[in-house]
């Protein structure tokens, strides 16, 4: 049996190493477009801050090992152009020679990513203007990083790889301007935590511009001119963060359906509606348990575990991928920044009678040194008091607590189980009330008032 | 309506609160035998760690506050010595004076906490041996370490206080000898698991002597010398740190009912046995979730919550204590130690076909810097896959992932639904695959191959 499988990252290379894995005797062939497999592009931003830092560590496994120690046939520099569902077979080109040829398969698995978006403005192909999302475009930032006289970034985009850049960007001394078109960054969280990561920016050096949109580029000599509807920023080098969209242009060719989020419709064992044909990560939708219904949330915890069993279920294999809840945390300068779940308008419009509860309780007891605020934003369903989502902002233990509010998510707790958990304490960790039992109780109190209790 | 509460610190001032602000018109008095109310005993060790800081410090809200403020008739310095549940009387005796008196009651809440265990040898009352529980115990100790010429600290027992001093102690220049009577330190936890917690011990500079008995103390000079099988430790203190005990005599002698565990048995709502009684805090057994039986863990989180819900149910409230998994967490040096559930000796006792399940796994991906391993044991119940039990020792992030394990008892979740878990992720706070995850997916296979799948 041969399962072929398109692209080569997170869930392209779990889905052909648990293939291999579960059918040692099945011939799993990988086509990958660029020069590299199994990245960790997470990890991107922090490989740019350290200078000393080669951009192929972020490589888990090289091709060669793959090819190896696995015994997967991983085929670099060549793109998946055509499938032929009926006919079972993917259409091949070889990128540096435009040799075609065509692939048999048993099984299919689509794990061909999303791609950065780019700004559709006048000069956005402009030398120094950079995207950041294969390993590719880190190693064209740094490079560009590197070269002399370079002092000045804009940072387009205020999601969390802006976020993230700005915090290493700075770290590595250069001037940074951030420009978000929307009223505050730290896209998708609430307005009240993002004003809290927007001071932190801010005390950090960064220059922020909110409500500002980039209507093109242009180059003065040596400058580069973001032109914005408030004045131009000048910059030696421009980062677009402004998101991703997922690659499915392939997919949707071969009659493959898309979901109502515009990624790859799958079921719970990864299947599209073609036979045998399978699509994980971030080409591709999940179960939303809260919302109940498909997601597109391309996150590469998301990505692993439905390669994994998109590729189990290739080869035999009959696991449900349970679903998301959509928690995803990152880092800016001292700040965390969590989530998981719904936010409250994005609950609204799901049909939930939605309300937000803030509370702010310290990370640590009064007897120990060094606490402050955590900062929590629940989305509580007002007909039953089930928790819908929340967000966290604090210097320090947001993941964990986040996770234990994913947890919760997970197993459809109302808010007011949530103030009653036994959770650890200790006096460097939290105060005998963890911040998410306190988040819990302020919003069953809040609960309890709109239902006239 | 009269509320009478016995014991003035976590449980009982929780439960004072909540009644009076349940029932404003209630009157609510507390008798506390000693000299302070409302103070968070957890923090004592970090308290001494500064000189500069004075142990009342402790104190969350002052008894002359709790009377002025929240109209709560706190009598300091008062014992109940016995109870009449017939006649629904307390007799009370003035510690000063003597001088006896009676107070009748329409609801009474026991919150008489637990006593630091003496050990039962010969010269365990000279001068300089200490136990730490109460407020006025954290002052004589660092009254006691202040005294000139104090250099040398033995501390017994290697339990979570224990442990918490052996850093402080350190951080203080002392030096420290820790000495158990049990092979490991670290009661209660896997022995894997409380070697790394001996080592980090000894990396801190403490001497750790294990399965050594303390048979008696003497006095020579200036010098304390501690007895134990294995020769004598000479210190200038000694901390005695190995345990608690329920404070129950009070309440078993006016015929309410003790648990198997020893502790007063409550149910659900925090009611005794006899009519309008209460029992709440470290006095008082709690249902355990995962075993599904009463037990006896005192700790601040839980008779606090205890606490607040005995007050809301001597005035009417009928809100459920929902119950705990037996969640804590200390740290010790540079090493965080959590726990929740059962330990596998625990669960086997239990009649749980019970497993250990090892892993480990960074704290930080590997393109962020500064990770280091998670080590990760697991109870699980080999009949149905369930989580009964999860343990931690890491340098960061424990109390995250332990809470995280925490709530997947509660939700009973099994091992492998843990492995596919929506868990936060970026480079900073974990590896794509967390601890947790990890834990799970190992779990799960061992799992599969004891049922020889």
């Amino acid at each position: 049996m041969r399962v072929v499988v398109i692209g080569g990252v997170a869930a392209g290379m779990s889905a052909a190493s648990q293939a291999k894995r579960r059918s040692p005797d099945a011939e799993v062939v990988v086509l990958e477009r660029g020069p590299y497999v199994s990245y960790g592009a997470c990890g991107t931003p922090y490989n740019i801050e350290d200078p000393a830092r080669m951009m192929e560590d972020l490589i888990a496994i090289s091709a060669e090992r793959f090819r190896t120690e696995r015994r997967i046939d991983v085929r670099l520099g060549h793109a998946a152009v055509a499938i032929d569902a009926g006919a079972k077979r993917v259409e091949v080109e070889a990128l540096d020679s435009g040799a075609r040829s065509s692939l048999g398969y048993e099984r299919l698995i689509i794990a061909t990513g999303a791609s950065a978006v780019r700004l559709p403005v006048p000069g956005a192909e402009l030398d120094g203007i950079f995207t950041l999302r294969e390993l590719t475009d880190g190693q064209a930032l740094k490079r560009a990083l590197a070269a002399p006289g370079v002092k000045r970034v804009a940072v387009i985009g205020g999601g969390y790889i802006g976020l993230e850049m700005c915090e290493v960007l700075r770290a590595r001394g250069f001037e940074v301007t951030l420009i978000e078109r929307q009223e505050t960054v730290a896209t998708g969280f609430d307005g009240g935590l993002a004003r809290l990561v927007r001071e932190e920016l801010e005390r950090g050096g960064v220059q922020v511009l909110t409500s500002v949109a980039v209507t093109g580029f242009e180059r003065a000599g040596g400058t580069l001119r973001v032109l914005t509807g408030a004045g131009a920023v000048e910059a030696d080098v421009a980062l677009v963060a402004v998101g991703v969209r997922p690659n499915v242009a392939l997919a949707r060719e071969a009659g493959i359906a898309l979901g109502a989020t515009g990624a790859i419709a799958t079921d719970d064992r990864l299947r599209t509606n073609l036979p045998d044909i399978f699509a994980a990560g971030d080409c591709a939708e999940a179960w939303h348990l809260v919302s109940e219904r498909p997601a597109w949330i391309p996150l590469g915890t998301t990505a692993n575990k439905q390669g994994k069993l998109a590729g189990a279920g290739a080869v035999g294999g009959d696991q449900r991928f349970p679903g998301v809840v959509g928690t995803s945390a990152f880092k800016v300068f001292g700040l965390e920044v969590g989530r998981t779940g719904l936010g409250v308008e994005e609950a609204r419009r799901l049909g939930f009678d939605a309300f937000r509860s803030e509370s702010k309780q310290p990370t640590r007891a009064g007897s120990y040194p060094g606490g402050s605020p955590a900062h929590t934003v629940l989305t509580v369903d007002g007909r039953t008091g089930r928790l819908l989502g929340a967000q966290q902002v604090a210097r320090e233990g947001v993941p964990g607590r986040v996770n234990v509010l994913a947890m919760a998510l997970t197993a459809k707790l109302t808010v007011d189980a949530l103030a009653w958990l036994d959770l650890a304490y200790a006096p460097p960790f939290a105060p005998v009330y963890d911040p998410v039992l306190i988040a819990g109780a302020v919003a069953e109190k809040e609960l309890a008032a709109r239902r006239g209790g």
